[in-house]
C-alpha cells in the first residue's frame, strides 16, 4: 500500500492539531480523551484518525494515522501504532455522511444535556438565534432532533447501529453518547469546529436556564 | 463614491478588532456569531461594520466594511464581501444615539437574564456598586430599565422598532434581544468595553444571587 | 512637599500592577472598577493609592498616586490627576491597621456571600483547611468573623466607620461592603493576594456547597 | 548522607514543576496550598517533595527538597528549608503504593463531592465513560470507591491511617480528605495528571448533573 499526503491533507492536519490543543484548555478532552479525524483530500478512501492515548494538551499533526475508511489498512511506517479505540465511529460518519472532519468532545455539558432526555431516543433543541451556526439554518424557529446513543464500548456495532440516523435531520451535525459525550462533524475543520461551539452554547443554555 | 480613513480610524478599528478577538474567549461570540461596528471620524455619515461569517477569533481590522449609516452604500472595492446580518440594527443606534461604537454579544447570560423578563418589555437592574460603570452614573441607588425585544429574523424592522427606545433611559447603553443576546454601545471602544463589563456583571449578579 | 521613592517601592508597585492585571482577568475588577494601595517603603507617612477610571487590564506602576495617609496631600506633580474615589477606605485601613498592602475586589462572590448574611454586622467562615492561608492560622479548627458594612457614597465615613473593627478578630483580614465587594490587606503583595485567594475559596465553598 | 541527582530525576522535577504552575491557574493550588512530590529514579529511598509556603504559580524545580522516605533525613544543603507541612502523606502513599508521583489538591470540587458522603469512609464513582482514564479500567461499566479521611492537623498519624486502604480499590488512585482537598497519584507525572483530571471531570459530573 502506498500513501501521499498533499497540501491541502498538511494544512487540514495542522489546524486540527492545533483546534485540539485548543480543546483541551476548555474541557473537551481531558485525561487523554477525545479523538479527532479528517478525510484526504488527496485520497477520499483514506482518513487521518488521531492516535490513542496522547495527552490532548499536547497533540501535533504527527499524532494522525491514516487509514483506509473501508478496510481500515494503514501503511508499514504506521506498525505498532494504534489509532483511536473509538475509530469504527469515526469511520462510520466518514462512510455515511460527507463531511470531512469528525471531533469527539468529552464535554460534561454533553453528558448533562443527555441525561435530560434518559430513555429517549432523540434530544430536541429550538429557538435560540445560535441555531443559525449550523450549516444551511437561517432562522432560529427551528427544532433539531439529535440522536442519543447508549454507552458502550463495542464500538464496531455503535458506528454501525449509528449510520442510519447520521442524516435524518439535515440540520443535525452531531451524536450523543450518554455517560460519554458527543461526536460533531463538518465540511471542513472551521465548520466541524463552528458546530461544535453552537452544541456547546446550546446545552449550556439549556442546562442553565432559569425560566 | 470616494472613502478615506484617518489616523483616528485605524486606531479605533485596531482597538476594536482587539477587542473583538478577546471577547471570543469568554464566550461572547461563538460559531462566528457576534457582530461590530465603529463611526467613521474622518466622515460622520459613515460607519465601520464586522463582515459576515469571520471566526472572531481571527477577527482583524481588515474585516470591517466602511458603510453609509443612511444608505448603506459601500465603495466598489468592498464589492461581494457582505457586512453582519445585522447590520441594520447597528445602523439604527448610529443613527438614533450619539453613540460612536456598537457591540453585539451572544453571551448567555444575556439570554438567561431576558428569560427572567418573558412578556415583559424592559428588564430593571438597580443597586449594585458597579452601575457606575455605566456612564453618568455617580450612586449604585438609581433603577435602569433595559429594553427587551423579541428574537426575529427581520433586521431591518427591528433597527425601526428600537429607535423610540434607544434614549428613554439616559443611563441605558443596552437593548436586549430575547434568546439571542445583547446590543451595547458607547462613545468610545473602552466606553462600548466598560458598558459592556457592567452588563455583563450585572445579570451574572442577578442570575445567580443566593437570597 | 518633596517625595521619594527608594527601590523597594518601585518592586512593590511593579509587583502590584501585575497582580491588578492579572486580576483583571479573573473578574476581580472589571469595568474599571477594583481599587489598590500600597504604603511607602521610603516613608511610611506615605501610600501610593491606584488612579481612578483605568482599565485593570491596562494598568501599570505609573498609574499609583502617592499621597500623605493623614493628609491626603500630593506632589505637585500629580495636580489634576485624580485618585481612587474610594481613597479614603485606603487610608483609613492603612492607618488603623500595620498593613502595607490593601486590595479592593468587586468579585461576584463577595456580593452573594455578604447577600447571605444579610441584616447581620459580621459573617462567619470555619472548618476548611485553607483556612490556614491567613497569616497566623495554624488550623481548620477556628471560625473567622468577617465584618459586614451597607454600600455607600459617603466613602470618608465608611473609613472611620470600618476603623473600629479593623482589629477585632485578629484571623481576619478583610471587610465586606454589600453589594459592592470586598476589601483586603496583608503587609506584603504575596501576603494580601494570599489573603484574596483565601476569601476567593472561602466564598466559592459555601455559595456552591451542596448539603 | 550524599545524595545524587540523575537525568530521569531532572526531567521528572521539571515536568512536575511545569504541572504545578498549570494547575494553579485552574483552582487546584490557592494561596500557597497543594503539595507534591515524586520518587527519585537515582535512589528508590528517596523523594523530592514541594518545599512549604511557596505561591504556586511561582514554583520551580528548585522548589523540591530530597527526603529519605522512611527516615525523613535530608541533605545539609537543605538545612533551614522545610518541605510541605504534609509531608508524612507523601511518604506514606510512597512507602505503600508502587506509585512514583503523587499531587496534593485543593480543588473544591473535592470538598464539595467528599460533602456528598458525609459520615461515609468510601464515595463511589461509576458508569461514566472517563473513568477509562484510571490506569487499568478497559470499560465505563466499573464502580470505584475513593477513600475518604476527615480533616485533621495529625498528619503523621493521618498518613499511617491512609496506609491500610491505599491498595483496597486496584483502580482507585485517590484519597478524599473532608473539608481539605484529595490526594491523587500515580506511576509518572503524565499518569498522576490524567488520574486528576479524570476526578476532576467525575467530581464536576456528580455535583452539577440535572436528573
Amino acid at each position: 500500500m502506498s500513501f501521499k499526503i498533499n497540501d491541502n491533507d498538511q494544512r487540514n492536519l495542522h489546524q486540527l492539531a492545533e483546534l485540539v490543543r485548543r480543546l483541551n484548555q476548555t474541557g473537551h478532552n481531558p485525561a487523554t480523551s477525545g479523538n479527532y479525524s479528517h478525510r484526504s483530500d488527496e485520497n477520499k478512501d483514506f482518513a487521518f484518525v488521531s492516535e490513542s492515548g496522547i495527552d490532548k494538551g499536547l497533540f501535533s499533526e504527527n499524532n494522525f494515522i491514516p487509514l483506509n475508511i473501508h478496510t481500515k489498512e494503514t501503511h508499514d511506517f504506521y506498525t505498532g501504532r494504534k489509532s483511536s479505540d473509538e475509530t469504527d465511529v469515526h469511520l462510520a460518519i466518514l462512510q455515511a455522511t460527507t463531511a470531512n472532519c469528525v471531533l469527539h468532545s468529552h464535554m460534561l455539558e454533553a453528558l448533562w444535556f443527555a441525561d435530560l432526555f434518559k430513555g429517549k431516543s432523540f434530544a430536541t433543541v429550538s429557538s435560540i438565534e445560535l441555531l443559525k451556526g449550523f450549516k444551511g439554518v437561517t432562522t432560529h424557529d427551528v427544532e433539531i432532533q439529535i440522536p442519543i446513543f447508549p454507552n458502550t464500548q463495542d464500538i464496531a456495532l455503535l458506528g454501525e447501529n449509528m449510520k442510519p440516523v447520521l442524516n435524518l435531520d439535515p440540520h443535525c451535525f452531531g451524536v450523543l453518547l450518554s455517560g460519554h459525550g458527543i461526536y460533531v462533524w463538518g465540511n471542513t475543520v472551521a465548520e466541524a469546529k463552528r458546530h461544535l461551539e453552537v452544541f456547546e452554547y446550546l446545552f449550556k443554555y439549556y442546562l442553565n436556564k432559569k425560566v
